[in-house]
């Protein structure tokens, strides 16, 4: 037996017990006549003693070969601590150590495996076993399982049966790029990994599953940004005879039920927001309200005043950061115009506009406007003296953009993104279609399977270009701290609403019954209304924790170039598997 | 809203109430003056009544429009049935509806949604979304769902921690065959599809997870026998600091778990039988232990007398069936001996021995063998009167493979294969290794990271050809009802060992470093002692529900060609998918 207890559990009530522990070295502290040895495995840490009074020779001396991450088991006599440390649960005792065998050794880690480690980023990824010794990193792994079985007992206990839908599916060119498989046994012919199992999600609504959920794998070949994964993991829910708001309740539920289980923390009930009105007060579909700073739009009061940049701009919008005048020198507002016209923003410039204490205004359009005009505008805000107007001007839609992530840096700076507060919203009414004027058609905003609200549907079958343009979607994000948790929709479960989709998306009806006939046809045979969502579920993992990186809530993750730098892979394979699968390799031919 | 209640609740209580269901039309019962639907979803089957009385003739019409399958809202009153339905649950009332919407329609399906229907294999994996809508499919779904969330609370209950491994990672040519996934940013290099997390999870031990489990997807490139799938999922375990019987416990644990839990079945405790045992008693490494009829050896008996099959065998082995000796006519022993002689068994010949009522024998070898010899075969195999002996010879392991298809043909004859009867057993010590002797090599009989027992270790490090041949390794299998429901054992943790292990196994030093150096080298940072498991997750399904067949337990199966007919995949990808991932297709010019 390697132990009776595990390194986080003895207490003074185990005094005067004999027992066993295995573990790791953390550290040692030898001071001659005796020596101390902290102990660790998953559950925390004992500490170990050895003295000249009361440890054989031979013991003690083979206690001073050990070396950090040595994996040992000892038995020993748990005795009171002279000095006890109330840092750690097991601080009021130590092990007077009576035996000791060395499981494994260990060569000196590359890194040191504490909290705060002096490993970077490469070299904990490519020992990433020894990363995961690292209990911030161990607590983020455990705190994903909790959260996923937690998951699992609300929903089952609403009703949802988990299915398991396949891995090796059908390669579909909309949306994102699939990762393919090469079928040995159908010459020529690739499975595609699921993307999502939408698809199937819905043919198990046809199939009368009534209410389905899946924590599930997905898998996505693109070009990796910061913080995307190739494979990721989706809550992927689906519901029928369901309205939008039964979908949200049961979500909003969930989430509720998450916040108090794991975090114990109770959320309040999640607002509505519309699309359009997201857009226009944080010019973002996934505002973070923890904090106000709200969007004032000025061109009633700004624009044909002579000042060209505003009179030529479709929009002049603003944010007033409060208390802030005081704060930015010149040279701190240079800066920041500098930052707004970084190329990841865009910004031509910021215009800016301190209110000071005596009610007059110091900014950088003085010459173009009155004190009184701009008096409009800082009351228009709902300035008060010692705030800082930040304006911009341009093309509506990416003037709001840029000024989102003004209002974001501003929040950011100002304190106002609050851990330990979290602000959940679902926003709600997307477009359904998004113009492509290169391509000369629509994309789905969602997917292709997006039901339109219940109102639109008929402008849909016989709209014109304009009316679709306008069409709303009856999808849904839910939205917490400014990201986007997940989203779904109300599908659509009519063959010919389903067609006419598929033809404003540009499919031909060949394309559209060669990649999605099984669906049309299932829509057939009495498909049910319908609706769902899907969390990220890394996402969630994340938010939760009040972490920006999922890097930590997946046990082995993929760098920017998609490889596994732990195990090697990709990697390249044999001519025999190539013969096999009817393949040959270009990649030579085109260095 | 589209209800306020399922197909599956209503009852005598809430008689007089208005009411709103959704569901598909079961059949209906048109006699004219009156007419009765059944309504179904998941939850049950409602039954409507329309009558001239009541309804008004519009209402009454347009009921009488709908056919099977079509999705329908209605809303109604809950009456009091005139003749009840004590079969079903909902069978004392019925609904008088008012009110009709048609959701969808429905074309006729292609076979009948009952529980016993007409659709073929072929048809109803076509139209899988409506083979799901028949009950026992979609109970088995259910069930499924049932035991994984139970397995979780289970594990998670006992400490476990669900990981997520990944799906991409790196193919190895040792084992079964690997799906490979092209990779699009890494030219010429390939993913592998996992066919188990088994690296993964040793990694996790090293990573002192301690307790790991996954419900995980796996994936085999294998030429698809009946009830095998392309894609399979598993229960998969792995804990540190444990010895063999550590590990039989806790899934024993689960086991009797699932079975309480989720069939209300007390299983008794487990019995351990060895490796050994197990092919001399039953000819099999997964036998059915609800019955008897285990092997007797007759060299002792049989060989020398002069009859030269015997003589020349390396093994004669009998079993005893009971009772069946009036009723085999010498035909049915002829039928018998021709099952025997199929190629898929392969048995030259089969000697039987009528035990008659007076104690005489009548047998195939009465020429060759006095009374007097065949009663001491029959007082060693225990067999009374009436009794029918049957008895195999040859090269001893085909023997027994060969009689073990024979005694479970004879316990299914004999119906000792009861349904509801469970017995479970560990099968232990199994051979470490097996010798190869066209590729000049071992095989592992588990894989190559399973440790022999203690006591073999330093023989494996130090021994001859010969001692390699007899190591056993510490390796487990549980076996229920001759199903093998999933195994595993003690792993190598020492670096020196496992490449041995390798070298036994054929690898050079490069390629063992080359396939698995990240986890030798693991082995160098204080890896420590650890074993684990897997269940075959469909299999457990299939064997707690009493059904052989793996395939209603799995939502979208794929045919013995790999392919999902329904959705029609695997299927070609475009020219422009083969040039990002620098490959060509060779399957043309083959033709």
């Amino acid at each position: 037996m390697y132990r009776t207890h595990n390194c986080g559990e003895l207490r003074m009530q185990h005094v005067g017990q004999e027992i066993t522990l295995s573990g790791w070295v953390q550290n040692t502290n030898d001071l001659g006549y005796m020596m101390f040895l902290n102990l660790r495995d998953r559950y925390g840490i004992t500490q170990l003693a050895f003295n000249e009074e009361n440890t054989s020779k031979e013991l003690f001396e083979k206690a001073r070969t050990l070396g950090r991450e040595f994996v040992i088991r000892i038995k020993g006599e748990v005795i009171e601590r002279a000095s006890k440390n109330d840092k750690i649960p097991t601080g009021s005792i130590e092990i007077l150590v009576k035996g000791l065998d060395i499981l494994n050794a260990s060569r000196v880690p590359p890194f040191t495996i504490e909290d705060e480690t002096d490993g970077g980023e490469d070299l904990r990824m490519k020992y990433r076993y020894l990363d995961i010794r690292r209990s911030p990193v161990q607590q983020s792994l455990i705190f994903r399982s909790h959260v996923a079985i937690e998951s699992r007992k609300y929903l089952a206990g609403e009703g949802f049966i988990e299915v398991e839908t396949p891995n090796l599916i059908k390669s579909t060119p909309e949306g994102a790029r699939d990762f393919v498989v090469p079928s040995r046994m159908n010459p020529g012919q690739f499975y595609a990994l699921p993307q999502s199992p939408q698809t199937f999600k819905q043919l198990l609504m046809v199939a009368g599953m009534d209410k389905y959920f899946q924590i599930v794998k997905c898998f996505r070949d693109e070009d990796l940004r910061a913080d995307r994964q190739p494979e990721f993991t989706q809550i992927d829910c689906e519901m029928a005879f369901v309205t939008r708001d039964e979908v949200l309740r049961n979500f909003e539920g969930l989430t509720k039920y998450l916040f108090k289980t794991v975090c114990n923390i109770e959320l309040a009930d999640f607002p509505l927001m519309q699309y359009d009105d997201a857009m226009r007060r944080y010019g973002s579909d996934k505002p973070d309200t923890r904090f106000g700073m709200e969007f004032c739009e000025l061109n009633d009061l700004a624009k044909n005043k002579g000042f060209v940049v505003f009179d030529n701009a479709e929009l002049v919008v603003g944010i007033c950061a409060e208390g802030q005048a005081n704060g930015y020198s010149n040279k701190d507002l240079k800066n920041l115009t500098e930052w707004m016209q970084r190329p990841q923003i865009g910004a031509k410039g910021l215009v800016w506009v301190k209110v000071n204490a005596d009610g007059t205004f110091k900014s950088t359009v003085g010459k173009f406007f009155s004190d009184e005009d701009i008096k409009e505008w800082a009351e228009k805000m709902n300035a008060k003296p010692g705030d800082l107007l930040l304006i911009l001007s341009g093309e509506a839609e990416k003037t709001r953009k840029q000024l989102n992530e003004l209002r974001l840096e501003m929040g950011r700076r100002m304190g106002l993104m609050k851990p330990g507060d979290f602000k959940p919203l679902w926003v709600v009414e997307f477009p359904l279609l998004e113009w492509d004027e290169e391509a000369g058609r629509f994309h789905a905003m969602h997917h292709p399977f997006t039901s339109p609200l219940p109102e639109d549907e008929e402008k849909m079958l016989g709209g014109d270009h304009e009316t679709m343009k306008n069409l709303k979607a009856n999808a849904y994000d839910l939205v917490i701290n400014g990201v986007e948790i997940g989203g779904g929709s109300i599908r659509i479960h009519d063959r010919a609403l389903q067609e006419k989709n598929f033809k404003l998306l540009g499919f031909t009806p060949e394309e559209a019954e060669a990649q999605f006939g099984f669906l049309l046809g299932a829509f057939e045979y009495g498909a049910p209304p319908h609706g769902g969502i899907a969390f990220g579920f890394d996402r969630i993992c994340a938010v939760m924790r009040g972490q920006t990186s999922i890097r930590d809530f997946i046990a082995f993750p993929k760098n920017n170039m998609g490889r596994d730098v732990m195990i090697d892979a990709p990697s390249v394979i044999d001519e025999g598997q190539y013969e096999e699968l009817y393949l040959r390799s270009t990649a030579e031919d085109e260095v």
